[in-house]
């Protein structure tokens, strides 16, 4: 008999027909009381065993982790909080689960340990939660775009360009380190190589990405990307996915409201299809900020703070406001701030950020217009600006209790000008040629954003560190699985 | 004044009102007409100048290419094959595109050339039409899964396992070339690369779905995958993107299904969405396929193509009956194979595909059960074979003009048997204990495929290179951009 999935038995009001469910067992109760998950939806379908009329061998080996297939007849429910039940009349054991050596106990473990079984992490409510919000939040984002007339697009994760600038790269290689080919100066022969050249993977699909929306006019990519940076915090990851959309003829204003709108559509998708899993992890945090001392713990609980996002507008402020603020605010005066701010140019400490976003303004903060000195190359030079005090469109959307959620820029669509800032960085302009193109050939305003994806998952699923929201994170000395 | 795109212009049937339009300049007739491009459509809007009255100096800048904004009324066209165009008012000369220097003339290029300005070629009608094509097709394949309960998993790009053993894997790291961190016994010291062990970039997501299958129930993975094989084929790449579905509790017939509904969904969705775009395309094949040889041309058209691929279902042939047919086959009698099929065991070329596909049964087909000697460790042995004879529960979808686009099996669920297949071909448990536990715990019969996207894309595309297909291609000796 084909089985049906325990999210479809749980919505299925036609009782007293025979269903089959199959799925793991996550408690056994009473040698009676199965709760049945098979991954469709966070909640169990509780399944009643005849134990009278059952072998008792059968019954020891419905144990935690066990992988059951239960046939019986649906019905009205009398216990709580479920309004059917399965009144088991055959259930067959698929595989056996040995309780005394099953990791995921029916207990609370620490996120740590579910870190080192990442393969077995997801059999449990929490992470079974954040993946399912994690792959509707991924669904959310391709259908804002198409709905909106963009083109995904498929930008390199090999890169033979080096001049990205985002950060370390990591070498991608079929050269061997022993005998490795040489040139005859001595210097590691990369024509050798599998692409005849020194190649990484991508730190970003940016450049790419333009050469496609000067065509296209709409793009996208949603792809993974790599820093080689050994950064051991709760928020960065060696390997992780970006959204990059880049839209020709966009200014800056339009590329804020295009995030903010984006940002709030994929928010709002996702609240709407996964209340049970937020609820639940809603539940988490709030178990979780108990333990935390008064004035550590969140003013919102995770729905209100994904609908004071969706419901406000992000505030926009330009850096040269924020500067002045931050020097005049309290911690600066009265040295808390590991970094103080003194003067204008100053690079924007997480510190800073998040004063910015959780005590000055208490809601999501896009910051406009930097100092050209601390931003990429590619990015728009204000016009009449004083000298010493360039400013270029940038934007970073901030978000509380995350930081820095989205990095974004008008393009320098000026050719010359984009060529002399390449210069004063040390890019040759043979480098980038087919870059450059797109300035040489009908070349035009555009603009586009990076939003690293599990910063988004991060502060959706209200969780703390971001190896708990991608499936096997790739951290310094650390790729297992 | 806000911008409207060509697509949304074109379908716009309130004329006399007052728009605005920016795009690139694809031609200028007779010193008036303008077809304007925005990648919004394949099709472009016209723009009547109002050359009398505009300046020599802007008319002249007027060039393929350039990028413009007009202004001006929508009113019907007195034009064949358009209904609309714009009476433009103003004109306004975005970027300049040097009519001489442009490389995108407007007249056929050959696909080499546009191999080269892979960078530029999304601005011809062929590639922008098989980029919004590719866009389509990625996003039905989430719209498919999604609708049908799947969770998108992202599986690590970066993977410490070597077990995989799909292809030749690209090393990943951060360590020089020039001194080496080197052990006491001279061997490389990978404890001090970043990852602290040997790493490679992925040839298949497979393993660790099955892990998420295993707790979710059914997932999909979408994203690229790696082969560090010098092929210099058509049909190969060194960076392509893979799609690979594993469900919990599918067996192998469970999973064809799966595999042909899957394929029908998405194409029958992209035909539905890409209509024009494929026309085009179509008219392109029949082009190209006038150089051809009478024998060599395809008896059906693109869209036919595609619609009998959606209406017909595919043929499910077992292993040994295909070895049957291909031993009596005329071109085996005749010794036209360049591998003749002379007994049961043979791996099939890609020559047998063709034939089965293009010639024996004119239509997609399902390879199963194949014999264990040349298929994947992973893949569940049959029961009741005899010894030599050994088969086990693989699937390979064969199209065709593509050969296999799909290869899938159910997976070996039986601890014992897994291990002792691993042993068989020198994987260690401990290489693998991760894998292994989804057996240990809870264990139970499962299914899944890998379909490559590229491949998908040049069969619903009809282009004959792989290389056109995707937007930056990296193969042996290429990694431009």
């Amino acid at each position: 008999m084909k089985h049906t999935s325990v999210k479809d038995l749980l919505n299925n009001t036609k009782t007293l027909q025979e269903v089959t469910a199959k799925g793991w067992v996550r408690t056994f109760r009473n040698n009676q009381f199965i709760a049945l998950n098979d991954g469709s939806t966070l909640q169990n379908i509780q399944c009643v065993v005849d134990f009278e009329n059952t072998p008792e061998t059968t019954l020891k080996r419905i144990t935690t982790g066990a992988a059951v297939c239960v046939t019986g007849t649906l019905q009205e429910s009398q216990g709580k909080g479920q309004n059917v039940e399965i009144q088991v009349s055959k259930i067959e054991i698929l595989g056996d689960s040995d309780a005394e050596k099953y990791p995921m106990q029916p207990k609370k473990h620490s996120l740590e340990f579910l870190r080192e079984n990442a393969h077995l992490r997801v059999r449990t409510n929490a992470f079974s939660a954040i993946m399912r919000v994690r792959s509707t939040l991924a669904f959310a984002v391709h259908q804002y775009f198409q709905e909106n007339g963009f083109f995904y697009v498929n930008t390199p994760i090999i890169t033979g360009s080096d001049a990205e600038g985002a950060g370390e790269m990591f070498r991608v290689t079929a050269l061997p380190f022993d005998n490795t080919p040489r040139t005859e100066d001595g210097k590691v022969n990369f024509k050798e190589d599998f692409f005849g050249k020194e190649t990484n993977l991508t730190v970003s699909g940016q450049l790419e990405a333009e050469t496609f929306a000067m065509g296209l006019g709409k793009v996208y990519t949603f792809g993974p990307t790599f820093r080689a940076e050994n950064s051991n915090t709760s928020r960065h990851l060696a390997e992780f996915w970006m959204i990059e959309p880049e839209v020709a003829f966009n200014d800056l204003d339009a590329n804020m409201d295009l995030a903010e709108d984006f940002i709030k559509y994929v928010i709002k998708y996702t609240v709407d299809k996964c209340g049970e899993d937020l609820k639940f992890l809603e539940g988490r945090l709030l178990e979780e900020e108990k333990a935390k001392p008064q004035a550590e713990r969140s003013e919102m609980n995770l729905l209100e703070k994904l609908n004071f996002v969706m419901e406000n507008n992000f505030k926009r402020v330009s850096y040269t406001e924020a500067i002045d603020i931050l020097r005049d605010s309290t911690p600066n005066k009265k040295k808390k701030f590991n970094y103080l701010i003194n003067e204008w140019g100053a690079d924007l400490q997480s510190e800073h950020e998040r004063f910015l976003v959780e005590k000055h303004f208490k809601c999501p903060v896009i910051l406009f217009d930097y100092p050209a000195k601390i931003k990429a190359f590619y990015m728009r030079l204000n016009d009449n600006t004083e000298p010493g005090k360039e400013t270029v469109r940038a934007m970073d959307i901030l978000f509380p209790g995350i930081g820095e959620i989205v990095g974004g820029s008008q393009r320098e669509e000026r050719l010359d000008v984009l060529i002399e800032k390449m210069k004063a960085i040390g890019i040759e302009e043979e480098e980038l040629w087919w870059y450059l193109d797109t300035r040489r050939f009908g070349t035009a305003v555009h603009s586009g954003f990076g939003l690293g994806f599990e910063r988004l998952v991060l502060f959706v699923t209200g969780m703390g560190n971001i190896r708990d929201v991608i499936p096997f994170p790739r951290t310094p000395m650390n790729a297992e699985f």
